[in-house]
């Protein structure tokens, strides 16, 4: 196989990591990094170019990595980005993930492109775990995530909105008593309540009502009501210092009869200590699998529901059957 | 959709799990067992067939589950039946597995059908989660895999073919303190010899040699050669007892480093109380995509790595997206 020539549009943590990982695999050409900022500076002496200017790389790229800051930026970049590149990309805001992947569907299918869409390990790696433990003994226990020990942004940005936050970190943590109980036994699906509780580092402003900010939290319907929610009034010293950490935990543990009657288990966890890092990894699969359909020309928009394993390498099917199987 | 017509082929272990499992899933409609033996019954009165008629029922059945007794039973009797019908099968036999998937293609690409090949736990399940965990930071560490506590049937009939044997269990133990220190850190790719102690209980017919018998087991090459081997001589009984209990377990790990320099790692085990239950319950997943992949035409040969993992089950494709992805 040539080598795949690809380019990261964003250059915060998850570019960094993209470009880290790029760098370390033979297959791929890296050509340039996008932004809207101007002098960035890489470590590697990748090239920058602004984003503005990407249209006269449209020849030069087979596959474009988005790995934009925020997750409204993909939503609205992406589809504009597709017209003339394929893309892979990592958005993750549930709610919105059919809407876009049917977006990005009509866009690739028009323009002859393809795009990997909410790829990464959750959506991701974890979906695909979700939807084959589930298909397997599809009528019995539904497969059951667990996310954490992890800082999810989501949350700890709802807590940065609150009047008087200064910073904000929010981790989410598994019940482990429950996950040792969902491993040991079949038991009724868990609402996500008593699955995770939340807990939040909070910097304030001078003179900050603490009191009433942490009702404000506590009571924050969708993100903390409900939840078993811990809140922490911290320096921004000390926040700053957390934000560093990056990892995270996810799991996913199915526990259930057989129609013969007999129990089966099936579980899968993950544990990175960058969830950057390991996004990226994932990600760069993805965009070997991007390639492998654009040269097959089967355009269109993907989840990693609709691709088979064997797009994730360059490796041939022999080498797969023979190795792996 | 439509209700899947299906019929089992072999009425073993496999095949009356197989019955199970259909028979529990409101998707399938199973026509009739097939088998060389006469006079067979089943619990749920299922109809049964001779084999040698099975082309009578050639345009009644959608998928055929191979559920034969011995795999050189499928290795001749599934290229036959793939030119009148579609089929699933758990042929495992590692070593023949990329020759016999290019024969099944051959004949299933000449006659317009589907094979879904070496479908099950491992083959099968294991095998994919050996190829995405490879796929992901691939020049990295390589998956690990282990299984047990279970019987292998392999070492098992090995042992049976010793003269003076009267039957044999041989049950493969992972060495638990090697997986710990898989989870635990990045190891060198351990050998075959050190991942696995092989335990076999033996009954003998009358004035058996034991020491003799002991000695052929333990230098046995390709089987026992190499490994921690024990061989215990029991009764008889207490062998026909053990080979009602069919639990087996299986298990990937790989622990590596992102490029980035962050340690992750990614776990699958699975535990089951019945191998043959826990196979027909992946199988009938596959008969599924076996299925959607007729009515598309998409004929071939299958194995894991080739399929979508939106063809495992009958939910829409929006369904999949909003409650899994």
């Amino acid at each position: 196989m040539k080598k795949i020539n690809v380019a990261i549009v964003g250059y915060g943590n998850l570019g960094k990591a993209m470009e880290c990982a790029l760098l370390n695999n033979g297959a791929f050409n890296l050509v340039k990094i996008f932004s809207r900022r101007k002098n960035l500076k890489s470590p590697f002496n990748t090239g920058f170019e602004l984003l503005q200017n990407i249209l006269d790389y449209k020849n030069k790229i087979d596959v474009l990595f988005l790995c934009c800051g925020s997750y409204d930026d993909v939503l609205s970049i992406a589809p504009n980005l597709l017209k003339d590149f394929n893309t892979v990309d990592s958005f993750d805001t549930h709610a919105k993930l059919f809407n876009y992947i049917n977006i990005m569907q009509k866009i690739a299918t028009q323009d002859n492109k393809v795009a990997i869409c909410a790829g990464g390990w959750d959506p991701g790696l974890l979906s695909l775990m979700r939807l084959i433990f589930y298909s397997i003994s599809p009528n019995s226990n539904m497969p059951i995530s667990f996310w954490g020990k992890g800082v999810s942004q989501g949350h700890s940005n709802a807590i940065k909105n609150i009047s008087g936050v200064k910073n904000a970190l929010q981790y989410t943590i598994p019940n482990k008593a429950l996950i040792k109980k969902c491993n040991k036994k079949i038991v009724k699906t868990p609402t996500e309540f008593e699955k995770h509780f939340r807990l939040c580092y909070v910097s304030t402003h001078k003179n900050a009502n603490k009191k009433h900010i942490k009702t404000q939290i506590i009571n924050m319907p969708n993100y903390f009501k409900g939840y078993k929610t811990k809140v922490k009034f911290v320096s921004n010293k000390t926040i700053l210092k957390k934000q560093k950490k990056m990892f995270h935990k996810g799991l996913v543990i199915k526990n259930f009869s057989c129609a013969n009657g007999f129990k089966a288990r099936l579980n899968f966890s993950l544990d990175v200590k960058s969830n950057p890092g390991f996004t990226a990894e994932v990600l760069l699969s993805l965009g070997i699998a991007c390639y492998k359909l654009s040269i097959k020309k089967d355009y269109g928009a993907y989840s990693v529901f609709d691709l088979p394993v064997k797009y994730l390498t360059t490796l041939p099917l022999s080498t797969l059957y023979k190795k792996f199987l």
